[in-house]
């Protein structure tokens, strides 16, 4: 694999309006955008922090997976994001090195793109997602 | 302020060796080195991502406060660094927009190094630590 750089970073928070006054307002991150999310049941608010983002992360309501972990576990970072251009051989290598996958084949989103998930206890307790650049050289 | 750059993700872990195999061996992120460093009392070791680093932090012994947090959190993501050119200035800019800090002067390590610590409420539960560049541009 290339070198690879972290893509995004995951925070699920309370209020995102909240979190935007440091974040963006003294901070200083750009923002890249916000997503009212309504099949994933969450607020999102990209920031740009040099290449990489800054995801920050509301729940609608309280069924969704981001919801109950933000009532079990608080506020905080949810997960780390690492581009990869093959994302199959990005698996294989995992599974090679005994490293537990959440998803042992890939998941797809509405657009395409292609992620797996990390299992925590397999990197030191992070969750861990590495998605597939579309276009991107193998 | 310039545009933010995420400096280094920082990773407890209870197991160095087992987050390497991950970070470094499974995710192929270079080994930047590694460090035993008494008066933290911790084992570091650094990874390369694209510019950004990752840290892991093992804790020697029980008395640190990384190892307190393990043993209260569990493993996972510690903080994140940003760097900044201007700690004075980004900290003023923290507190006119009502962001509370962890330490409201500058501590210095014993390099000389200027750095200070967000606290997690205002950041949306992510402890946030400003770094200021040596010889950057203010």
């Amino acid at each position: 694999m290339a070198p690879l750089k972290i893509d995004h970073l995951a925070v699920v928070v309370d209020n995102l309006d909240a979190a935007l006054n440091f974040w963006q307002g003294a901070l200083g991150l750009p923002l890249g955008g916000k997503e009212h999310n309504e099949h994933e049941a969450v607020d999102i608010a990209f920031l740009d922090a040099g290449g990489a983002r800054v995801e920050l992360l509301q729940p609608i309501g309280d069924e969704s997976g981001i919801a109950k972990y933000l009532a079990k576990r608080g506020p905080g970072m949810h997960h780390i994001c690492f581009a990869v251009a093959d994302l199959d051989a990005a698996m294989a290598q995992m599974t090679a090195a005994q490293v537990e996958l959440i998803n042992t084949t890939p998941r797809t989103r509405e657009d395409g793109t292609r992620y797996a998930f990390v299992h925590p206890k397999s990197t030191g307790g992070v969750l861990v997602e590495l998605y597939e650049m579309a276009g991107e050289q193998a």
